[in-house]
């Protein structure tokens, strides 16, 4: 019998993907593309850096949609009933200042992601990574404390954490994902994710009811 | 500019001790030696279980004392305030089955202790160290995850962890605690912790308002 991690991806599980939602408020199609389509995380993310200074989008304006974005429905519950049962970390490749007004929503969980560089003038000028492959590498750092760790996530940029993970579970991945990975469960629902945490736990667990 | 992390003690931080609790509710005064007056745990833990057996005192009757505990006053609101500017998880040398009703109360952060071995009849039979010294060897987790670490609590099986943090802060420390470790400045109150890491911030962060 062992207390359990859950390592949580944000975008694509519990929130919906943010530069989707800057693509369609702002009408730039060409932001539209996300780690579910593209594996390469700094093309993906030095072709959004010049799309934004080309159009003159600054930090607030991308802060203002994300502010406008809820969690997926369900997302909030299923998060609630994780966090009540095992020790819950969100593992993203989004930034801080992305991600605060919906940590908001989500009520505060532990997250791991970069930061942005801004200008004086609210520029988002460029971006660091905490680390390289910071998710797999997270995963790990929890094993090597012994605790072991179940993971979700939908995108090219999870399939590192969710293969390192004691249990990698796919939550509504692109088809293409699911394809090349077809070692990882595929679960579709918040209901389906938190029955195969509860099944794999160590520890007897009530069910979710989302 | 950097997310800082804040690894927190449990008992004397945010929630009163244990073990000096359920000393006063049983009126069994062995029980009442904590970590605050015994350097070494596990000379602690099995003078702990023996008196127990002892006793006949079983882990729901545990449970029940621990269940009638609340947080020290300001603590929620201050873990509130620590949660929206940091990334926080809890590392105490308690068991999971002791923290539940705290958690709850705490709005269940982020939380690495150890566990029980527990008999069918509801025995406390033994315990597991999830990992020696698990304090101070998950803050050089998260420092090795590019996480600075800010740190407080306030017992001798606090000083390794805070000693390893990029600050380490003593909380409300035994006299004998702050004598030994001059090196850790020592705070009184949640307004005093929560000013000392908003000043070490990278981050330009809202005071606490407890």
């Amino acid at each position: 019998m062992a207390m359990e991690m859950v390592c949580l991806d944000l975008e694509g599980v519990l929130v919906p993907e943010v530069w989707v939602n800057v693509a369609e408020t702002t009408g730039i199609e060409a932001l539209r593309l996300t780690t579910r389509e593209v594996a390469d995380y700094d093309e993906l993310m030095r072709h959004r850096l010049r799309i934004l200074e080309t159009h003159g989008l600054k930090l607030a304006d991308l802060q203002a949609v994300i502010a406008a974005m809820e969690p997926h429905p369900g997302a909030v519950e299923c998060l609630g009933w994780l966090e009540r049962h095992f020790q819950v970390v969100v593992l993203s490749d989004t930034f801080y200042d992305f991600a605060a007004p919906l940590m908001v929503k989500l009520g505060f969980p532990t997250l791991f992601c970069h930061e942005l560089e801004v200008a004086d003038d609210g520029r988002v000028t460029g971006y660091r990574l905490r680390l390289d492959n910071q998710k797999q590498v997270a995963v790990e750092a929890f094993q090597r404390l012994n605790l072991p760790v179940f993971a979700a996530g939908d995108s090219y940029n999870d399939t590192a954490m969710l293969l390192a993970a004691d249990l990698g579970v796919l939550f509504r991945p692109p088809q293409k994902v699911a394809q090349e990975f077809p070692q990882l469960p595929v679960t579709q629902s918040f209901d389906q994710l938190t029955a195969i945490f509860q099944e794999a736990s160590s520890r007897r667990l009530p069910a979710f009811e989302g």
